[in-house]
């Protein structure tokens, strides 16, 4: 009873993260009949950005040009490298207002499990790029999950190497963390890295 | 520090319901990451759709020719028509196998507080469908929210004073209901409507 077009806009719809068949046919429904406009423009979006966005040659992040706007800007002090693993993670870390140095985005992390090794997350382009001559500081930002922490481990160790200073975000209770809410083992590491006052 | 075209495609991406600005973020990003691909088939198959669905002009339902295949298929029978308000409702109802008639999809409900009068959904087609000199009886099926029920009541006034037989679905218990579980209205509804067994 299903049209082919309608069947296939909503099986196409399930590429979406977390888009289930219910959600999907939800979706095409609510497109046809209320938001054609508003399809035809995610239509557009799709191509254009696809067409578009290719990785910065010098940070990896999504840039409509060879090198991003953020890796030029002269305001920024390219002596600090930050590694993070996401675009999110470097526009959280924007954000915050606290920090003024240059990024790499690994666009992932290490996790062997799901078989990306460091070929798979361009860790070659990062060293090359850190050993620019001008990077003093590589901050490993990356998440503090099993995999973001192995991920540093294994960064820190290569750039290490070569000789550059590596540091990592630090461990601690968040802002207005209580120490009855916060889990244990954040606990006992604000504990190890507690710091003279 | 997001370029045009991904703010864009992460901006379009809201058009789908129940997706705010986070979950279009992650959309965007895990299809420039993992699965361009279906990207770009996503984009096609909107396009598609919407260059290809019509309404039916026998159902109302989307179709890709100017008469649908449930409307000319000659095992349907065509003295029964059953008025369903969404594509969705129409799917169930075939899924139940218990109805071999037509439909009639109004895309919609009477809903004066949401600008919905008859015009809008249509009515005046679905009465001069209904006089074809074919239909018999007409099975309102539209939902048993205060809209379905306003709807099906007006729309069944109107069908009845043009002569026509109209029936509404059976409200009462499901299938497997506890009346410890089920809500008082319908537990006072299938008592009224009891049956002699």
């Amino acid at each position: 009873m299903t049209p082919a077009s309608l069947a296939n806009l909503i099986e196409s719809l399930r590429v979406l993260p977390g888009v289930g068949p219910k959600s999907a046919a939800r979706m095409a429904y609510h497109l046809l009949q209320r938001d054609r406009q508003g399809a035809a423009r995610l239509a557009a979006g799709l191509t254009a950005a696809l067409e578009r966005l290719k990785p910065c040659a010098r940070c990896n992040n999504y840039s409509e040009v060879e090198v991003c706007d953020s890796c030029t800007d002269p305001r920024r002090d390219p002596r600090q490298l930050c590694v993070v693993e996401m675009p999110v993670d470097l526009n959280r870390m924007e954000e915050t207002h606290a920090y003024k140095g240059l990024y790499f985005v690994l666009m992932g992390r290490l996790s062997p499990l799901d078989g990306v090794g460091p070929r798979e997350i361009g860790l070659d382009r990062l060293i090359k790029r850190a050993q620019d001559g001008v990077t003093e500081e590589v901050i490993l930002a990356t998440n503090f999950t099993v995999e973001g922490e192995a991920t540093a481990h294994y960064l820190g160790e290569l750039l290490k190497a070569k000789g550059l200073k590596v540091s990592r975000m630090a461990r601690g209770l968040p802002a207005g963390g209580e120490l009855e809410h916060v889990d244990a083992m954040t606990v006992a590491q604000a504990l190890l890295d507690r710091k003279t006052i």
